[in-house]
């Protein structure tokens, strides 16, 4: 069976003339001899809705029902989906988390998936029924309904594109494919028509919103064959492949920015074995991500500063964990900033030509940009720059790169 | 275990500061050392934006795939009435028709239940957490979500108090109770302090709207302490009872209205065998529920007149079925009148003491009301009328019945 696997996102189906537009993409797909299976994300704006609505009630609302609010987002479109389909004669029903089952853990509000059952559905597709899932969501052991965080669509889509070893993964949305960069920022942003797994990866992971980090990684895992286009043109869009086919491309894929940072210090943390993991240990035990970290040499052996960045959503719960860790540790006084910026450059050819950070380096020196903090991994460079500069480091590292060409 | 159902309508649940209300009244239940299952419609105004969503798409939807949109309105507020809860420290879970699970036939749409298990609910209720049941909606053998109406969440309400032999269940509604008519059209109505399961389940299917004639129904059949109140004060409101204690009480309960109607008269039908089973079993495949019959007599037992009324809502399709009746039976000609309301006077009483008919048709006759169509069962007397007059008729028959007093 030629199984592909199709995924909406929430401005494709965000009213009933784009859910019937999409039924007609639908329609091409299953002419054209394929057991098709799609995953639909909420009409755009209706989980912002039901998030209201549960902050509404509680601040502290039990993970196990917000995932019952927020997931019958995905419910609604993937029926509506199901009979706009009927409605143009094509075979079609809906499937809920709970009724495939795709199963998680228990980690409401973010559940990592732990099993898809393909019996149910491959009957479908066996008789040319389409199959809609409800993506972002999925059925705890214990019944209840789970959902896989901000983006989990995606990952649902890939997940059933590895289940199901299906041919190819199209991740529908309303940009037409991933590019060098945001090109609201930077006029001269280019699509790119291929990227790697590890360089998409990177690029999600630091900022680049076409789709949810998790499911990029789960590609690579599976080696699913996936590509980001857009709905509401007939476009190419991007392939994201294992491997690079083109050597001549310029070094860099792209550069991505995150505006969702905040920069803490801890100034004079005492010099001793264990106080790093205390201080990282305690952010962990709260879910909090840290990212970058930068330990100042220390001087004379008994103080030391110790900068880290986590997300600005995370700020104050981190502010109020660390008063409360003056107790246990002695350093002198933390302070804070949110108004900085992370801008990485990406790029797997960075793995055997050397330069780039130095190039990176001078481009920023050369505007009058100072670099707060610096982290890399085998394929990116990331500095944290304060917010007033972070166009203008975008735009020359652009053209700095040889990307605008 | 001192088990009771509280139901909660649309309207009672209508935005957050209600659900919150709501949450506290459950409250005391508990602190009175009740084991508390409630059950909720949709917030009000949200089914009714399902279903557009649903005919906006198709008008011809699967009603496999209806449900599972319209089903959300009800999850939705379960889980957000167990988040006010949890915010004031009582213990609740939220239960969809899945997770009970609730099982009914595969009728969408209007779905009949088969079996609720209690095992789950029960284990939830022994550590005192308070239920929240999704009102409405129920799961097939299928595994696919079915609905059972429009007021279905009465009928789960009832259901959940048969199956968990509950000491009462609370209808709590917009109104403060049964009235003796509708108070909108007549002023001196009065709020019943008790009725019986036989008067409401007349009441309810001539047209009052408080509770759904299925979960009345239901109610009778399982012996279910049932009581309407409202939501909004706290008033003692109108129990729904086996037998009628106080005998003094006048021999009319109430007088309920439709305004849903139609009639239909076949002219000129054969004075045969057969002709009528014909008909009314051509519009019974079509689910067309007639309603009043009068047969006039023949004269010359050559031909009759046929007269029915069907719910004004099925009067296209009962139309193009008639015409179709003509090439089988050679009736001359059919006429339709949707100008016309359904005037019911109910009472238990009726079985013992005669006089009524004849008080309600001097009643109408003195308003120069002319009467279309007579039919009666045990508790109740139905005529039909000329729109025109249905007020004037439901206030004189109210006062000839004396209700105003």
């Amino acid at each position: 069976m030629n199984i592909v696997v199709l995924k909406f996102g929430g401005t494709s189906v965000a009213d009933i003339p784009k859910i019937k537009n999409i039924a007609l993409k639908i329609k091409l797909e299953v002419e054209q001899g394929n057991k098709v299976i799609v995953v639909v994300s909420a009409m755009s704006g209706v989980t912002n809705n039901l998030i209201d609505l549960v902050k509404n009630t509680s601040d502290i609302p039990p993970y196990s029902e917000y995932d019952t609010v927020i997931s019958t987002g995905e419910q609604i479109t993937s029926a509506l989906l199901a009979i706009a389909l009927e409605k143009i004669s094509i075979k079609a029903r809906s499937w809920l988390g709970w009724q495939i089952p795709i199963v998680t853990d228990k980690t409401h509000g973010k559940s990592v998936i732990e099993k898809i059952k393909v019996d149910n559905i491959s009957k479908d597709l066996e008789i040319n029924q389409v199959a809609i899932v409800s993506g972002f969501q999925g059925v705890s052991s214990e019944n209840r309904i789970t959902t896989l965080g901000r983006g989990g669509s995606d990952t649902t889509a890939v997940a059933m594109a590895a289940s199901f070893l299906a041919v190819r993964c199209d991740i529908y949305t309303d940009v037409d494919g991933v590019y060098t960069t945001d090109p609201r920022i930077v006029k001269s942003a280019k699509k790119l028509d291929i990227i790697t797994y590890e360089e998409m990866l990177e690029l999600a992971s630091q900022g680049a919103k076409v789709l949810q980090t998790r499911s990029v990684a789960l590609a690579m895992k599976y080696d699913v064959n996936l590509r980001v286009l857009s709905s509401f043109e007939d476009l190419p869009g991007t392939s994201i492949v294992k491997e690079e086919k083109n050597m001549e491309k310029s070094e860099i894929s792209g550069i991505a920015h995150s505006l969702n940072e905040a920069k803490i210090t801890l100034h004079g943390v005492p010099d001793q074995p264990g106080q790093a993991a205390e201080i990282f240990g305690t952010l962990a035990q709260h879910s909090i991500n840290v990212d970058m970290i930068v330990q100042s040499s220390s001087i004379n052996h008994e103080v030391t500063d110790i900068t880290f960045t986590i997300p600005e959503t995370d700020l104050i719960i981190a502010e109020k964990e660390i008063k409360e860790l003056q107790k246990k540790i002695s350093f002198n006084k933390f302070t804070s900033d949110t108004n900085v910026v992370k801008i990485s450059v990406v790029g797997n050819a960075m793995r055997t030509q050397s330069g780039i950070a130095k190039t990176m380096f001078e481009t920023l020196a050369g505007n009058q940009i100072n670099i707060h903090v610096i982290s890399t991994s085998e394929i990116k460079i990331s500095v944290l720059i304060s917010s007033d500069y972070y166009e203008l480091a975008m735009r020359s590292l652009h053209s700095a790169f040889g990307l605008d060409v």
